[in-house]
């Protein structure tokens, strides 16, 4: 067989029993009124990203807690009906914040933070959340993988510093292109590279 | 049973059965003569660490990388024979360095940093790493837990995001006090607390 052909029948087979892994780095989501008061317009789309729909902005936020500020945070749009700041728990400890382990969207009674784009700050009074590990699943995925929405499972993966992840949230939608979350502690603590597969075990 | 009685049994059988876990934040060994450049004198111990003879020196270093340096960063003495930088994978994003997953005293070919003292600055040209997790034990805990020096486990981490750590590198010594060495990458990712503890599964 052609190398071609090899490659992409491998690449089949893995999409077939494996999940691809992929780190979200601290990101913030803001409102269309937030994204205003920041910027004083709406939220430019720079790129693309794996979940269809979602973009990187082209703008950026300083986020700064009572002990510290990251600088140059990352945006994703489009606009949410409300603030969420996902960070690590290691950013945490440089902002002096401890965000509770919650899925994206769940920010109840979670610490706040100030945010600052280029034409000005909004304090949130809450929103910093340290993301759950989940997976995205396509709903012809969750079939293979014989998995349902909301269901906990574990995830091996299969990366430079191997571990099992377990309490991995799967989450199931048509919107979803397939692929496990991980934040940069996890990505980390598992020696995480870009193109590292996972497998789900149930 | 008087409340004191029930406790001090539990912590018995807990340690029958489990392993305590400790978190390594980033630190640094030097030489006698390393010390006496950066600070003018040897180290001098502010407090005994857990592993019998360690101590946190009173000494605290800048390290510097390419991108970055972390202050006021943790020397840790006695003073031995080559230095030795720890940091997290994170943290070499940071300095931008990429440390090797090495075991302590493995630093050969690893990169070098610059480390600052009260006294003056001395260029390293290898041994930053990233500690490879690992597990001290007792000899008497080894033969509990059935596993034997430089044997590689399994970790599994009652802990907030409970996580199998594969590829856990056993260390025994009658020096070690018994205790799972995590990285602060490792630690978050599965949401350590002081206090908690995991199981090795061979």
């Amino acid at each position: 067989m052609e190398q071609k052909k090899v490659e992409s029948l491998a690449q089949a087979v893995l999409e077939k029993i494996f999940v691809p892994l992929e780190a979200s780095g601290r990101h913030v989501h803001v409102t269309k009124e937030q994204a205003i008061a920041l910027f004083g317009h709406d939220l430019t789309p720079a790129r693309e990203l794996s979940q269809p729909g979602q973009f990187l902005a082209k703008e950026r936020v300083t986020v700064t807690g009572p002990k510290g500020e990251f600088q140059n945070v990352a945006v994703l749009g489009p606009a949410r009906k409300g603030a969420q700041v996902e960070i690590s728990l290691t950013d945490g400890r440089t902002l002096g914040i401890t965000p509770p382990v919650r899925l994206s969207g769940d920010t109840k009674e979670s610490p706040g933070c100030t945010l600052t784009g280029t034409q000005g700050s909004v304090a949130i009074p809450e929103g910093v959340i340290a993301a759950q590990r989940h997976i995205h699943l396509h709903p012809q995925d969750a079939v293979r993988f014989q998995v349902r929405d909301k269901q906990v499972v574990k995830l091996q993966t299969f990366t430079d510093r191997p571990a099992v992840f377990e309490e991995v949230v799967v989450r199931v939608s048509p919107d979803f292109s397939s692929a496990v979350h991980l934040d940069y502690d996890e990505a980390n603590a598992c020696g995480f590279r870009s193109g590292d597969w996972g497998r789900i075990l149930s």
